[in-house]
């Protein structure tokens, strides 16, 4: 029942900040690779984390200028992937090379495509301005999760659940109880879910952070570029008024792992109080409890599927239209 | 070489005082069952651990007065197992129910019956009225353990183990020493194996919850009731005197949990020294310790299993004949 | 990709001093053992650790004199393996044994024998004499590594890893940089690595053991006896002059535990400074802390190449000659 990987598509590996001249190492679609800056432009590397001679891990090594030192026998690669010195001998065999991995800094994000590397487009890099705009103050962390990256995407584009799971942070009856509209672009792989409260409760989250004490009008408008990018477009006012309007933008970024593991990178943008530190405080603590809510039944989701007896079966009902269009969406890439 | 489990048969589950208005999971014979209290009767309800939308456990919900609400997307279940409710649209499908499974509270076990439930009958459950009667105190414990339920009801049928495994607590040279005489009425599903020791040495279990100094008269009488069951019947008195005569009824439940786990229920009824507070805790910590015992050498026991070879070869004597005929029955429930 | 065990081969099982009247439970190439020592003559006694009644480990047992008492039901042997008392009955069944294991008692070592005791001729242990002679001193250790036996020999029979794995401890750039000699006598099963260092960098394990301050002739000669025993001949001098000469003795023994399981059983001994205690305990110290930089290694490789997809390609190099000779004598040894 896991979901199958889709090949030559660019996928989220970590914010920009995360890579630096110190190894990083994250495994993408069951490839292990490895990130690093160059020291002159800063530019991100990408090399599958294996050395051709042991196998030993790569990220396990040392930075000689530019050049990765695997740390068992000192096998040497430059930002090509190119074995540039093997020990105890001057010839270097013709095949010592490592694979480099196309990336590209987005929005903040190292985006890394895998598959056919002469297919790496970056014009198909799905876009969160937002994420690196001026106008707005930003919040993110990440958080990998023990399951299938299927569960993370069903999760995400079905909002009823705030209700529950969330209850008390993002959730309100009203959640739950509005009905949504679905729009899925099977050609373009995009899934548009939307969900419009005209008078609902104003949930601690929003409360807190924009002041508003009374009831809201609250509309949620899901934007899925499948396989990884998820833009939820939030916008919150007090109900009867014309103004003012509050934009969050909720940002996530779903990398498959391996068989059974993604990573759940996550984003909080807003456009209003962006000087109020307290605000921006709340929100990443708040958000990261929410997420952790999330992770922590993802994993016990997991753990119960994985003791089921095969064949068991689901109920979809109207909430899972988005998640459904999804799955059928990432079949068919997954398929090419 | 895993002991086959036996369906449509009565288990326990929990001791009644285990099952409140908190949920309680268990897994019987591989299925995730949760337990609760209704808030009138209190009588004692199990469904199905999994929510049928996106089997979501439902003992990590909440209660909505006797109904299950499921803590992922809302999805409410009356006590029938019946969905009441489902998030964002009045329609319930017609398939939205979870499996609620026969109970009964007989003997202050709560039992439930896996497999067909229109074959539960209640009149099938062996009884071990001393768990419940006025004239006895007891005092039990509940022990996971890692291992086939087929090792603990080798272990529990051959009581010569208490010599070597048991010696300082419930272990004598004469329990080893002394010839059983075992009947099996297969057809029943019922094993009796009785060691009648005429003048042996007191252990410390016995000495000090009765006060005999000197050497005893003990008789063991078991009585197994497949496949859960296991009562033995402990009668002890000063040799050579007709008076007084001790009764201590240990009671075991046998309940096989999902391949390689069992849940281990243990008692100790007595019918003496009823208002010693002090023999009550002694027996308690003395039994639990006991108990112990088994349950570490019972975990080492399957891991030994679990990395040898297959097809390893047991040897069979005169004490296994109680354990053989278990499995012969065991073998056959299961196949019926 | 596992390297095959060879059976009818000697291993070393343990240190002599490891042995004594306490049970010490080892499984070689999948076989558990346990090993003790006689009472009168202390004599190493190693037998099947499995109770030929329950499979019960007999190392979770007593002695009894000389005789092993089983711990779950009293099943007893004798030295050769022989049960000679049973619970309950005074026959004892014809063929309650275990099998016992031919041992010897070797240069500190207790070797075992793994196939057919027939075949045990103590003429074939490789020797490592300094082991137990009196001008040198020894100090030693185990490490058990999850890892496939056969990385820990390619590890040891390349020792260009100093210089990047065990930089500041033994390596420098000479032995990654000096080229090697190979021998292997396939039909004996020895292979023979030098790596002879006529101007090198004195390394700290040296420089601080034998108070050498400048540059160093270097010798470094292996003999690896598959597939148990490697001893690494190290000759250590200050550059141009005759003498003195360092010699120490770096002792290997790489014992198959079970698939993905080895013992890493390691020495140094020295003829110098014999009496000086404090370059004794930095000997111990350094070289368990270089042992740990190779465990630590070895176990992340492991995990490397379980996680990677079947069929993956190494490329091997000249200073690979070792280590592919002594593969292809253990495939040989092992299908023979």
């Amino acid at each position: 029942m896991a979901t199958a990987f889709a090949r030559n598509q660019w996928y989220v590996a970590a914010y920009g900040s995360e890579v630096s001249r110190t190894f990083l190492a994250r495994t993408i679609l069951g490839e292990p690779i490895v990130f690093y800056r160059t020291a002159g432009d800063a530019r991100v590397v990408a090399l599958a984390d294996r050395c051709v001679h042991r196998r030993y891990p790569l990220s396990e090594s040392s930075l000689d200028g530019d050049n990765v030192v695997c740390g068992y026998h000192g096998f040497t690669y430059d930002t090509s992937g190119t074995c540039v010195f093997v020990p105890g001998q001057q010839r270097i065999p013709r095949t010592a090379r490592v694979a480099s991995y196309p990336v590209a800094e987005v929005d903040s994000f190292v985006w890394v495509w895998i598959g056919e590397a002469e297919l790496a487009d970056e014009s198909l890099i799905p876009r969160a301005p937002h994420m690196a705009a001026p106008e707005f103050v930003t919040v993110s962390g990440m958080e990998p999760i023990d399951c299938d990256y299927g569960l993370l995407v069903d999760n995400l584009l079905d909002l009823s659940h705030e209700t529950y799971l969330h209850a008390g942070f993002i959730g309100t009856p009203e959640v739950a109880r509005t009905p949504i509209t679905t729009e899925a672009d099977e050609q373009a792989g995009i899934v548009r879910v939307a969900r419009h409260m005209m008078d609902a409760e104003c949930p601690p989250f929003y409360a807190k952070s924009t002041g508003i004490g009374g009831r809201i009008t609250r509309l949620q408008d899901i934007e899925y570029f499948a396989p990884c990018l998820y833009l939820l477009h939030s916008r919150i006012s007090p109900v009867g008024e014309q103004a003012p309007v509050f934009r969050t933008e909720i940002t996530y970024a779903i990398t498959p792992s391996a068989p059974g593991k993604v990573y759940d990178f996550w984003a909080v943008s807003r456009d209003f109080a962006t000087g109020d530190a307290e605000v921006t405080e709340f929100l990443r603590d708040f958000n990261h409890q929410v997420v952790m809510q999330d992770v922590v039944a993802l994993n016990i989701l997991q753990k119960a599927l994985d003791t089921e007896p095969e064949g068991y079966q689901e109920l979809s009902i109207g909430i899972d239209a988005g998640g459904l269009a999804a799955r059928r969406i990432l079949a068919d890439l997954a398929a090419r």
